[in-house]
């Protein structure tokens, strides 16, 4: 080849843009499949979808890209440092991924993982993991098989899966955050419960209408920064934030009209995902630095607005008077604390999903100690039910009554998702610890909040994290904003701050 | 090639099924652009439609087609007006039409005509034709080219625009057949008018709320037969009806709270063309013959069930009591017959989509008077606004106020559908055609519709028309059906039945 550099990145980004453009036709179909198709459109969907995807796989391993990367790799015309040598990174590490896969592989996943969702589905609502069981037990065969394929060298074959999601990071690191987050947060939370306190519930499941919840759910999303002309909140069964590229994002959630936190804070939660969508930089579109960081970094998105924000007392001490307004009958005789202590309210709960910010991470822990056992194979899926049971005393205190509020409450091993859960707590972490930095930076945050003044931190976290998108792995990006390594402690200190004032310890 | 016959056709097949994929893909990307997508996502969304449109297109120019066609033509074993015939001429049709078109050139006109949607929307709003006008010299100029590289024998450009909607037929064609319904329409309008008689027009005009018109609409289409477990009705600017595949039809309508024909027969009007794409065989999908067959067919299915069957009296004997239900403030002190002639009110106006069913028709002649000497050359596009209004007062007798209620109104010009219009009354004159054969193959149908039963006329429309799809060419399936070729003369006669008794003339 005597292509120029120039011309070899220029080619090279035009092929993982059109992979990208077909990925993003397959968001768009997907988002579609989850707020508006008609039942009816289930079989042609999936051979919509099946078919951008191996179109889009064929894209991103064509022979063409390993040539470029290739006569990149090769020249020393490449700047440190940059966002081209960040891309030529990034996309070696894709095409490596992609090409190690065999087809028949990919293919038996997905064929395998629709019809375990399907036998999840039933299994859940019937309680009865036996009918699971031979799904999770192919599903824990295959990803066992992909771990080989990709290969995880000198680790274990639970890093090649996990590195999926949290690109590399290895089962070593996130065990070691996470016995330091596990030696802090069971005291902590063992106090709450010691402490004898705890609000009144029943604020949250009184009559909130829909209506006035869309449109309170909005105002807010919009109020914290997130871009309505770009982007759109729509009902689905499962919330989920889509960005389908460039000006156009998609929030999801879902309403009870006896449950307030649900529709309001998933809300806040999913415009953090969207929010962090927007602020990547539509230029880079199509090329892994346009793209966000990693799953945790995504987390710490949505976390800090779900929680560091959305359930302050600043925050509320701003939006509460239009919440009385809105829901009249609910909150008008309801005092602002009371109100503020029930959406922090510290309680071990069986659902992860509906689970309070300090116990959520208790959850994790516990899957987080069975999916590399599985893997490895020193935990049969036969025996699941069975140390989730355990685990869940141990971490929780408390035993599921049957298994759909236990190890059948989540959809991620029907759908092959192993390795994922550890970036949900990793994104807790990695919320506080920007949100410290941002604090030091911004001033007093909190009488921003008061004042409703989200645009400071938004912007913020435009320019440290947004719009470096995929330019550093995720470990050196919060080193790099927050100057320190991520570390358990400074979530540690926001639940000592909130909790010691809510339960008096 | 050694493959055997049905191999062969197997293998066609299956390139079509690709080809039709992608374009669903597209399909569901277009009615998202018309329903939901935010503002900011125009410019991604014509990226991705754009790339969908090359790799429809590669696909549908594939080299393997023509051989496997050319195979396909040489044997002796393709039976004689069989689906496999019927398939391979549409399948060369479609493939000599495609392959004369450079891929630069379908990518350029479709990225252009999804910005051009976007500017003809903003245009209208502001009334502002100025804004439009490059987009419609961009759009005129890609036709022109379209109809150079497709050809028109010994025809004229404008038969290659045509001959994309309704195969086989040419401007010659329509000119005959426009001009003998001109010739007995003008003469027949003009007697309306001079009647004397006119309508309560303000009984359309009173305050119908939208929910209540939703619910409405909703249940006439189901109660007609369009199925919602396999389809939707949502709100779009300029509504249409969108088939995705089998089990997914999306039909788009718009709410005005103050008029109440334009949403309610909008939704017959796109259910019935929902009808006509659930009724088209499911096996057959991504082949030509389980594809509509033409868009005069299309039409003809529309305005049967908006026309035909939504403005008959009869129908409204079965509907008007649960109209005075949910319409109690607009309708509770309105007899039947006042209502009935004021949804037959024939009066000519502005709005081709507002239109009775006899006006309609020339704003048709108007369109397509002004369609041939744009594609010819002979009207420049800054010469449109002038000749519209000129038009309309030679053939409606009166001049739009501004260019929305002109030439902006239709989306058509934007999305590059030129050759599209002259359906619309050919569809017309086939829903008459075939209702006529209808009636006599099924006894009384008014007395059917009085009673709420439709199903008898719509499993008639499936099996005679919906199921063949595209095995014949639309003129010979009319003359299959009716046994008569098309004519004017049953439109004529159902305008003079209805409206003699209506206006006493």
């Amino acid at each position: 080849m005597s292509l120029t550099t120039e011309q070899a990145y220029s080619d090279l980004l035009s092929e993982t843009r059109e992979a990208a453009l077909l990925e993003s036709c397959g968001a768009v179909l997907g988002w579609d499949e989850q707020t508006y198709m008609p039942v009816g459109g289930a079989e042609h969907r999936s051979n919509q979808l099946a078919l951008l995807a191996g179109l889009a796989h064929e894209k991103a391993t064509a022979p063409r890209v390993g040539e470029l990367l290739q006569h990149l790799e090769s020249t020393r015309d490449v700047p440190a440092d940059s966002v081209m040598s960040a891309n030529i990174r990034e996309i070696r590490r894709d095409y490596n991924r992609a090409t190690r896969l065999p087809k028949s592989l990919v293919e038996e996943m997905s064929k395998t993982t629709s019809l375990s969702q399907q036998a999840w589905v039933s299994a859940r609502k019937n309680r009865d993991f036996a009918q699971f069981l031979p799904w999770l037990e192919k599903v824990t065969r295959l990803k066992r098989e992909v771990a080989q394929a990709i290969g995880y060298g000198q680790g274990v074959p639970y890093d090649a899966l996990l590195d999926e999601y949290e690109p590399g990071m290895t089962a070593a690191d996130v065990t070691t955050l996470f016995e330091a987050l596990k030696a802090d947060l069971v005291p902590l939370i063992a106090q709450v419960r010691d402490s004898g306190r705890q609000p009144r519930r029943e604020i949250l499941t009184r009559r909130y209408p829909i209506p006035a919840q869309q449109q309170f759910s909005i105002a807010a999303a919009e109020a914290i920064g997130f871009n309505f002309q770009q982007g759109r909140l729509d009902v689905a069964h499962h919330p989920f934030c889509s960005g389908f590229g460039p000006g156009d994002c998609r929030l999801t959630t879902r309403y009870n009209e006896q449950h307030f936190p649900g529709a309001f804070f998933g809300t806040l939660h999913e415009a953090g995902h969207g929010m962090y969508e927007q602020g990547l930089d539509p230029a880079l579109w199509g090329s892994p630095v346009g793209r966000a960081c990693s799953l945790a970094i995504h987390e710490s998105q949505s976390r800090m607005w779900e929680n560091l924000v959305g359930r302050s007392q600043s925050f509320w001490k701003w939006l509460y008077p239009k919440a009385r307004e809105t829901f009249p009958e609910a909150l008008g005789q309801t005092p602002l604390d009371e109100f503020y202590f029930a959406i922090n309210d510290v309680q071990p709960s069986f659902i992860r999903v509906e689970a309070d910010e300090a116990t959520y991470n208790l959850h994790i822990l516990l899957r987080f100690d069975m999916e590399r056992p599985l893997i490895s194979g020193d935990l049969a899926p036969a025996d699941v039910p069975g140390m989730w049971n355990e685990l869940s005393h141990k971490y929780l205190g408390i035993t599921p009554p049957h298994d759909s509020e236990g190890c059948l409450q989540d959809i991620h091993w029907s759908a092959g998702l192993v390795g994922y859960f550890p970036t949900y707590s990793l994104g807790n972490m990695v919320a506080s610890q920007l949100f410290e930095a941002a604090h030091r930076d911004l001033g007093d945050l909190s009488s921003q909040f008061a004042r409703g003044e989200f645009q400071p931190l938004h912007q913020w976290l435009t320019t440290k994290v947004h719009r470096l998108g995929r330019k550093y792995p995720a470990l050196e990006l919060v080193e790099r904003v927050t100057g320190e390594p991520l570390s358990h402690r400074p979530l540690i200190r926001h639940l000592q701050h909130k909790l010691g004032a809510l339960y008096g310890i």
